[in-house]
C-alpha cells in the first residue's frame, strides 16, 4: 500500500498536520474552501490566455502552475483522509460510469457530449 | 510505472479521451475551468453545514461528495497530462517546501500559520 | 438611468476598458474565469475562520475583503455588458422566483430549504 | 437611497431572509462558499466553449447564464450586508485605483497589463 503514490502522499500529509497540531483547523468544510481557493489561483494563471497559448506555457509559468496543482492535490488528499473516503476508488468508479454512459460509437468527437463529461 | 495509482488513472483517462476524440476540447484552459467548476459543486455540498456536521456526513452524502472529488482528481490528472507535468513530483516538492517553511517547534497549533499552509 | 449605481458602474468600466483597448481580452469566457479567480481570493480570507469569527473581521481584514468583493462585482458588471444582459432584472426575477418557491409559512427556519436557496 | 438598484436589492434580500428566519445560516463564511459555488455553475456553462462562441450564446443559454449571474449578485449583496460593507463604494475605490495604476498611454492594448487588471 505504502508503495503507492497517493497512499504515500496521504501518510506524509497526515504526519505533517499532526506534528504541527493543525488537524484542528482541517474540518472538511475548511479543507473544501482551501481546495477551491487554490483552484482560483490556478484560474488566474489561465484567464487571459488563449486556448492555444494555454498549451504552450514557458518553463517558469509551468513551474508556477505545477505548484498550484500540487496544492489542489494536497487538499484533495487531506479531505479524503478527513472524510475517510477512498479517493482512488471513487475516481475509478467515476471513470467506469463514464465509459458506460458515453459509448465510443455514439459520442465520438461530439462537443456536446464532451460537455457532459463531468456530470 | 503502470502499477502506480496516479499513473494508471492517467493512462485510463487518456485512452478514454482519445477513443472519443475529445482531446480536442481538452485545452489546459478548458480543463482548468472544468476543474474549478467541479470545486464549485463540492462547495455546494458543504456551504450550509457547520464544521462539525461537515465531519459527520451520512453515507449517501458521502457518496455524492466522493463523486465530486473524483471529478476534481480526474481533471487534475488530465491537466497534468496535457501540460506534460509530473503532478506527484510537484506535490512532493511542495510538501518538502512546507516542511522547511513551517518547522514544528515554531508553528505548533498556530492558526495563522495554518492559514499560510497553502501559500 | 445614469443615476443608478450599477448603470454608473457599467459605464465607468466600459470606458476604462475601451480607453485601454482591453475589450479584446474581455471575452465572456475570460471574464467568467477572472470572476471565479476573484472568488478564490475571497475564499482564502475565510477558509480558516470559524463562522463566528467570519462575522467579526477587524478593520484591515474587512478592507481587504471589500476589495475582493469589489473585483467580483466589477467582473460581473463587465460580463453582463459583454453578454448584453440586464443583471439587475435577472436578480429581481430570481428573487421573485425564490419568493414563490419558498413560502414563508412552509420554510421558516428550515436549514434544508435554506440549502436550496440558490438552486 | 431606496431608489438605487443595489440598495433596493439589499432591502429585498434582507426581508426575504428575515421572514424565513434564514439569517442564522448566513454567516459570512457560509455566504462566501455559496457565492463561490455559484461561480462554479457559471464556469460550467462556459468551459467547453471557444472564446468566440462564448460571445454568441443563444437565448436559452443566455437566460440560464443570467440566472447564475443573478445568484452571484444576490450572495454578494447579502455578504456585504452581513459584513456591513459598502459594496458600491468599494467598487468605485477599486476602479479609481486601477485608473491611477494603469494610465492609458502606458498600457494601451497590452495583454500583460490587462492580466494585472484585477490584482
Amino acid at each position: 500500500m505504502a508503495e503507492d503514490s497517493l497512499a504515500n502522499l496521504n501518510e506524509r500529509l497526515l504526519r505533517f498536520a499532526r506534528e504541527r497540531d493543525w488537524e484542528q483547523f482541517h474540518s472538511p468544510k475548511n479543507l473544501v474552501m482551501a481546495l477551491a481557493g487554490e483552484c482560483g489561483e490556478l484560474l488566474e494563471h489561465f484567464q487571459w490566455l488563449s486556448e492555444e497559448r494555454s498549451a504552450a506555457l514557458d518553463a517558469e509559468k509551468k513551474r508556477e502552475v505545477g505548484r498550484e496543482m500540487a496544492d489542489i492535490l494536497i487538499y484533495l488528499v487531506r479531505l479524503s483522509q478527513r472524510l475517510d473516503l477512498d479517493l482512488l476508488a471513487a475516481a475509478n468508479e467515476k471513470i467506469a460510469l463514464n465509459e458506460r454512459r458515453y459509448p465510443v460509437h455514439q459520442v465520438r468527437g461530439d462537443a456536446r457530449r464532451a460537455g457532459e463529461y463531468e456530470d
